[in-house]
C-alpha cells in the first residue's frame, strides 16, 4: 500500500528539518515554503531547495506573502527595527518570557492556512510543522493550544469529506533534544539555516543562532554550519 | 471618545459592501482587500478602491495570494476549469447543497489569517467579514460554527493582550435581507462588482450574478449594476 502524504512546511532551520526527517518515516511528502520578507529570504529559500533535494520531493510550492512584510511591526520583516541580540539571561533562563522584537503577527495562522489549502488540493492528510513550544522564545503561536484549535478550525473550514490534521512532531522537546532526534535520523543539519541576521555567513549572535548554537552544546553535537562569530557563553 | 478601529475585508460585492456599511456604524474602518488570482481581479479591485474612497477610508491594504491561484482547485482561479453556470434549481430550492467548482480551497482561514495579523499591528479590535451561511452556495468556511473556531484560535494565537473579534454580521442574512440592511444604510451598490466570469459587463449568468439578481428582485430594489443579460426566471 502506497504511503498517505503530508505537506511539511519547510523554513530550511534546524526544526522544520528534523520535522521533515520525522514526516518522512511514514508520508509521502510535499514541501511548501513561505516567503514572508523576512530579511534571510534568499538564504532561506537555498536551504529549502537543498532539503527538497536530499529527501527526493517532487511536489514543492514556494509561496509569496510579502504583504506579512509590508504591514510591518516585526524585526523579521521591518528592516527599520533592529534584530535583537541574544540575551543568554532572557533567553536561556526566564520563566516569564517577553514576545520578542522578531514576532510577525499571527504568521503561523497565516503560513498554516496556505498549508491547509493546498493539501485540501493535493489530497494530502496531514499538515507538519516544526513549532517549539519551550525554546520559542514566548511565540504565542507556537503553543500546543494554538494548534489544537487550529484543528478544530480547519475541521469546520475544509470540505466535509476533507480530514487534514496538523502535527507537530517537535513541539514539546527541547531544542537540544530535536538536535539528538535529528542526528539518529540522520537529518541533513548541513544544508539548514537558521541565522535571522545574515545570509552569507552566520552571525551566531541573534536570538535563532544562539538558541541553535546552545542546542548543539547541550546535545554535545557539532553544528555543522559555520559561523562568523560565537557567543563567549558558547 | 474616538470609536475603536476594525479591520473590514471588502472583496468589493455586495456583503462586504454591506458589512463595511454596518461597521461604518460603530469603528473606524481599515479596508483590507485580497487578489487570490480570481478571474475579475482587476475589477473586483476597481469596486474595492471605490468602496474605500466612499467611506472616506485611509488605511488600506491589498494583499496579493496569488498561491491559492497557483496551486489549482477552483473554476475561480484556475482557467482550465469552467466557471458553473447557475442552475436555479439546485442554487434556490436543495436543501443539500453541493458545493461548487468555484470553491477555494480555505480561502477565508486565509483571508482571515491576514486579516488578524493586520489588525494586531494596527490595533484594531474587530475584523469584520461578509459571510453569508444561507445563501452562499455550501462553501464551509462561510459557516458561524467556522467563525466560532477561528475566533478561538486567534485568541491563543495572537499576543495575550491583543484582543481581536471576528464580526459576521450578515451570516445568519438572506441575500435579499442583506438588499434590504443595505438599502437603509445607503450602502453604494452601485460601486460593488459580483460576477465570477467577466470585467467589462456583469454576465448574468454564473452563480454569483444569479444570487444577487435574485436578492434584488426579492427585495423589491432594483440592482443599479448593468447586466449583460439576464436569467428567464428574473
Amino acid at each position: 500500500m502506497s504511503k498517505p502524504r503530508a505537506v511539511v512546511l519547510v523554513s530550511g532551520g534546524m526544526d522544520s528539518c528534523v520535522t521533515a526527517a520525522i514526516a518522512n518515516l511514514q508520508y509521502e511528502l510535499s514541501f511548501l515554503h513561505v516567503n514572508y520578507g523576512q530579511r534571510t529570504q534568499n538564504r532561506e529559500l537555498k536551504s529549502f531547495i537543498a532539503l527538497a533535494d536530499h529527501y527526493g520531493v517532487v511536489q514543492r510550492l514556494v509561496a509569496d506573502m510579502s504583504h506579512l512584510r509590508t504591514m510591518g511591526g516585526s524585526s523579521l520583516t521591518d528592516k527599520r527595527m533592529e534584530v535583537a541580540k541574544a540575551d543568554p539571561q532572557k533567553l536561556f533562563h526566564s520563566d516569564t518570557k517577553n514576545i520578542p522584537t522578531s514576532y510577525v503577527p499571527f504568521r503561523n495562522a497565516n503560513i498554516l492556512s496556505v498549508a491547509v489549502s493546498w493539501a485540501e488540493v493535493i489530497g494530502a492528510q496531514a499538515v507538519f510543522i516544526g513549532a517549539v513550544e519551550e525554546d520559542s522564545s514566548g511565540y504565542p503561536d507556537c503553543r500546543k493550544e494554538f494548534y489544537d484549535a487550529f484543528n478544530a478550525m480547519t475541521d469546520l473550514g475544509t470540505k466535509p469529506e476533507t480530514k487534514i490534521t496538523i502535527l507537530t512532531p517537535v513541539i514539546h522537546l527541547q531544542k537540544y533534544e530535536i538536535v539528538k532526534r535529528g542526528k539518529e535520523l540522520n537529518a541533513p543539519f548541513e544544508l539548514t539555516w537558521s541565522c535571522y541576521q545574515q545570509e552569507d555567513l552566520s552571525c551566531g549572535m541573534c536570538e535563532s543562532c544562539a538558541l541553535r548554537l546552545h542546542a548543539f552544546q547541550l546535545a554535545g553535537i557539532e553544528d555543522p554550519i559555520p559561523y562568523a562569530t560565537k557567543p563567549s557563553y558558547i
